[in-house]
């Protein structure tokens, strides 16, 4: 069973694998690299994969049989592992408890080649659906807090599979990243009686301002952040205050989403060649869907520079693109069809 | 002028380059990794460097001639500007401030292909005294409120010069990560007036313990910590409470530490097939020397895997190899000599 751990510094959890721990040599090149030629998840190989959890079956095939648009299978190496109790127990001065969690696959399409941003904008939305519909799920069980999507895109960005997928950890704690936005979002409300994130999109979008916006629609905007980590690091987040991804209820605002996020990566390809990127869903905690002073949102972030571990070790960025000037190579390029 | 730019929501203050902006095509391989066979840094090249603003020159040599051992140069291309006010002032809810810093390059032997752990103990405690004297020279700008030396060794790991060099950044601000750490040990030590470091030590050398111990000396520990963010991560640690690096006079201290740094080092080469690392230095702020509750310590990161902007962009590591296995594999394959 993995473990999850905490520092009893800063307070970080971490999920550190005791089952299949790597020696020293597996992490050579070679042995991590896989062969992105094959690919476990196309329409006929569904037995090489654990049963579906989801799928989006249009012409109402069976399950783990061929016919789904999109399929959504458990990790077939997870980082936590979905039976179980928690345990939470010490251990001297550390705290410790089972990983306990679920580690899900969305495989965005039956194709092996096509890309996220190369899908029609319906196929696009049927990967944002499946994102929804595994969190309404999941937040059935009680010992999950928080689910969170992300997409490695490219081996430079960490993914070791080709056809392209997504991912969900769901945790039994909020990750840290999320936690300190909840928390400073509501300080901030606290304060001011207003949702930072509406006063961001205001003051971005406002008279004499949209110098850090890179498009938008009735219902979203993609920005580039005051404050951007990387270079040309872009956010996706809904005008009107909405806390938790998961209450998207209509079907004509979940297009209007993909559309948006198929034009942002558009952008994003043509303007850095197609580069690796890793796209982060922050919402709120499965359990507290109504928050006053959140909005939920998209954080992509091409990976365009190798120089990581030292901003992971002292938490300090240099970002040498301006988002003033990021948003207009992106608004300038427009969208490569 | 760069600027010094804090993001709304978590207070994350990140440095923006609006001097040298980098454009799209700048971010290609070919363009960020230099031509690494030529080392600006040798003797006989000083004219090549802004002048040294420190050297240790055993002979008695001039300044920025040959015959120096260690040499701290200015960064020819820093990420803050020494010269200017901070001029603190808002943009509508947002803050910045002039980026205002120190950047220096600490040159750390005049032979261009040794690497730090290949370097005489006495090479090595040079360089740590190196350290030393820039953190005692910059504290007394009282624009400045830390120091950060932090290490990239190989391209892996960011590197872009393969003359073995460690770097020195001056902020107006605290980096995140070390006001965590400061901000968690001062609330342990408000519940148990206790420090938690020591605690740690404590446990961790205890009775029955010892699993994540790598190798220690009379003054000095290096163990993996509990919840490592990173497999094979190594932390230096004074035994004994001493919250600020710079504050260390006993020239034995030095070169202690200089040896266990270099056992440390040589362990990681011989056990990961001398892979790209990064080094942080924790200390306190430079103006707060006397903390009761912090230790200085050394974070020491090989980067063996890829999957990093998933991890930045969510707070949440994914560590395959246990800690106590890491210290195991550390303490049975010695120092490669």
């Amino acid at each position: 069973m993995p473990e999850l751990r905490k520092d009893p510094v800063v307070g970080r959890w971490v999920i550190i694998s005791t089952e299949r721990s790597r020696r020293p040599g597996h992490y050579t090149p070679e042995a991590t690299n896989g062969d992105q030629s094959f690919s476990p998840f196309v329409t006929g190989r569904e037995e090489m994969t654990p049963p579906e959890v989801f799928a989006v079956r249009p012409d109402g095939s069976e399950r783990n049989g061929p016919g789904w648009m999109v399929r959504v299978v458990p990790n077939k190496f997870p980082a936590l592992e979905i039976e179980g109790s928690l345990d939470r127990r010490g251990e001297g001065l550390y705290d410790k408890m089972n990983g306990v969690g679920a580690h899900e696959v969305v495989i965005e399409t039956p194709d092996p080649e096509a890309q996220l941003a190369d899908l029609p904008v319906e196929q696009i939305q049927r990967v944002l659906i499946a994102w929804r519909e595994r969190m309404r799920d999941l937040k059935n069980d009680s010992r999950l807090r928080y689910a969170l999507v992300f997409k490695n895109h490219g081996a430079g960005a960490g993914a070791t599979i080709h056809h392209s997928h997504s991912q969900i950890i769901a945790t039994p704690i909020i990750p840290r990243m999320v936690q300190e936005e909840l928390d400073g979002s509501r300080r901030y409300f606290e304060l001011k009686e207003r949702c930072v994130f509406s006063d961001i999109i205001d003051q971005e979008t406002g008279e004499g301002h949209g110098r850090r916006v890179v498009s938008s629609t009735a219902r979203y905007i993609a920005l580039a952040p005051f404050a951007p980590r990387f270079p040309f690091e872009t956010w996706i987040l809904p005008v009107t205050r909405r806390a938790a991804y998961h209450t998207i209820d209509d079907a004509g605002e979940m297009m209007e989403l993909a559309g948006l996020l198929k034009d942002t990566l558009g952008r994003l390809n043509a303007a850095l060649d197609s580069p690796p990127y890793n796209l982060v869903l922050h919402t709120a905690p499965l359990g507290e869907p109504d928050l006053p002073y959140y909005h939920w949102h998209l954080e992509i972030m091409p990976k365009l520079t190798r120089v990581a571990g030292f901003e992971i070790g002292s938490g300090f960025y240099i970002n040498p693109t301006p988002p003033e000037d990021a948003a207009q190579f992106l608004r300038d390029v427009g969208a490569r069809a």
